[in-house]
């Protein structure tokens, strides 16, 4: 399980190696809201009381956040519960999963023993979503699974793509289950959520993780509006599984409207910039993103090589060889704050643009 | 699944009961060791790092605590998640499960579709677990569950009849879950746990939750000895299920020894005056407990009807009917510090042994 992931910055400080700059794991730069420290002291002692087993007051808030009810959340510890109840109540014989993408939704499928179908994204199409072609595949799925924005190509379908998309699937009898864990990076993302469908077809998987800086807290949560099915992933459900600093996290930060926009000023410049400068490189091809990493294709040294070197020189990667559908020659790079990106973007330039590698 | 539990004061709160003594969660009442709280605030940025995914420190000084080694212990969100990836992990066909007890085991294994039996402990017997009578039913089981001490019983199995019992059940290819989330509070555990036979068959359940007074950082963790199974039990694990501030309250509070010895000290002195103060009340039936709960058999008024009767007088208990083998004249108390249990005995005094119910 451990090698499915970027950022095991444990195993490498257990090797030695210090402390590190980690672009493999793709959080927003400007760290943890504030407001939230501030609360968790405050707040401390409610961990002597078991949380809310029906966290009433947290999907309230999560349902203003997202303008739909609290019925239609469920919150989980991280995105990956949430996926892995979904997985185990949709009962599914076939999934298809839009690839290259998170190894999770693989591993939560198989867990439930069906049977899955990668649909390859092409490199010859910069890996964008092609509609067109997806549908002439005529699939007969229970589900297809789709990242967006898309980890690791940092692609994202349109809604009135997505609308469509579920509009074919749903004649079929195929759910749409849309994974927008990276989806606040996204400009003008509120009005390009799948949620603003309200379709019972879809489900929606969200998580604090990535826009507030909070991989330590594993806060998630899903949005559906089938109401037999989100009391079936309830009965699923492992009680408390949120515990009470996730559940003050996910009460707070979607509240803290100035990190919110100052997170959205930052990468919405950020990512113009990084891309830009990473394109001068002349051994490295890179994918437009519309989200807080990108993808690389190196054309002169394996991934793997490449993150060993940048290792020695204080810089974790994420060599993306091992997601479905890319080679040894991808890597993938978190966006983060202009003084570090300047130096990764130095760093690569020393070891890619020298020909003598 | 909410209405299995006690200490529901979410939902009193919301019909707006306001605040109330909770003797429903058996929690210890000296709160959180005040050295994880300090640790907290010092530790607040490791929040924007993912946890270690394979939490090495965190299991090696867990594997001190109890003298086995890292490998032996899986560390999850809750006891609750050890004993369902311990359910999907062994992949039963019949588990028997000695009741009245938690009602989680059930859910655990309900969810991969196998036989539950239970034994049902009399109350002729005080609820005490008869070994003998227990081995003639001679069961063909995959596993047999037992909670230790049982909640809600309070009786303890003494680490000879568990040797016995096991030795007993390998024969026939019957592993035994032990779950021993109160076991900290059976005087001279240490000596008592099963995690001593360090016994292949065995797997234990723990948590630190009841002990160390965090309901609200939902940590437990499992012990075994069998590789191949440990193995496979990480293999159904759902990555970084355990947050940053439950890593940190595993690795410090087992190491709190002043507030161990304090706790030790109060609940040997505590469950003895608590018993014997609830046994002077005519109406009651009260059985002798080993850990830090206690069950009573009302003998003139219905549960449901003195929980809400004490629910006026700002008092919570937990209705204990609705475990498989009690009736609706159980009801279980936490024993808590001494003024508020004299407060909670001189209620029952009150609405009890008074003839005009």
């Amino acid at each position: 399980m451990q090698d499915l992931h970027g950022g095991n910055i444990y195993r490498l400080r257990r090797e030695g190696k210090g402390e590190i700059l980690d672009y493999s794991s793709n959080i927003n730069p400007f760290g943890i809201p504030k407001s939230f420290k501030e609360l968790v002291i405050s707040e401390f002692d409610n961990l002597e009381k078991y949380p809310d087993i029906e966290y009433i007051e947290l999907r309230e808030e999560l349902g203003k956040y997202n303008g739909v009810g609290f019925k239609n959340i469920i919150v989980g510890n991280g995105a990956t519960e949430i996926l892995f109840l979904y997985a185990k109540s949709v009962k599914a014989k076939k999934v298809v999963i839009v690839s290259p993408t998170f190894a999770e939704y693989e591993r939560a499928f198989k867990n439930t023993e069906c049977l899955i179908e990668h649909y390859l994204l092409e490199e010859s199409k910069e890996f964008k979503f092609d509609m067109d072609e997806f549908l002439e595949k005529n699939y007969q799925a229970d589900v297809v699974v789709l990242c967006n924005p898309n980890n690791p190509t940092g692609k994202f379908i349109s809604l009135e793509d997505i609308k469509k998309l579920n509009e074919n699937l749903k004649k079929k009898g195929t759910k749409l289950l849309i994974d927008e864990a990276f989806i606040e990076f996204v400009e003008g993302w509120q009005e390009k959520t799948a949620i603003n469908l309200k379709d019972e077809n879809i489900f929606v998987v969200r998580a604090l993780t990535k826009f507030f800086a909070v991989p330590g807290i594993r806060f998630g949560y899903g949005v559906g509006w089938n109401s037999e099915f989100m009391e079936k992933i309830w009965n699923f459900k492992e009680p408390w599984s949120v515990n009470t600093f996730a559940e003050l996290s996910g009460k707070t930060m979607i509240k803290d409207s100035e990190y919110i926009k100052m997170s959205e000023n930052w990468i919405k410049n950020e990512k113009k910039w990084f891309f830009e400068r990473l394109s001068t490189l002349k051994n490295i091809k890179v994918y437009k993103t519309e989200t807080n990493f990108i993808l690389l294709k190196l054309r002169n040294i394996e991934a793997k090589r490449l993150r060993e070197l940048l290792i020695e020189k204080g810089i974790l990667i994420r060599d993306a060889s091992n997601f479905k559908g890319l080679d040894s020659s991808y890597i993938r790079l978190a966006i983060k704050n202009r003084e570090n990106n300047f130096f990764v973007f130095e760093k690569l330039k020393e070891l890619v643009d020298n020909e003598s590698i």
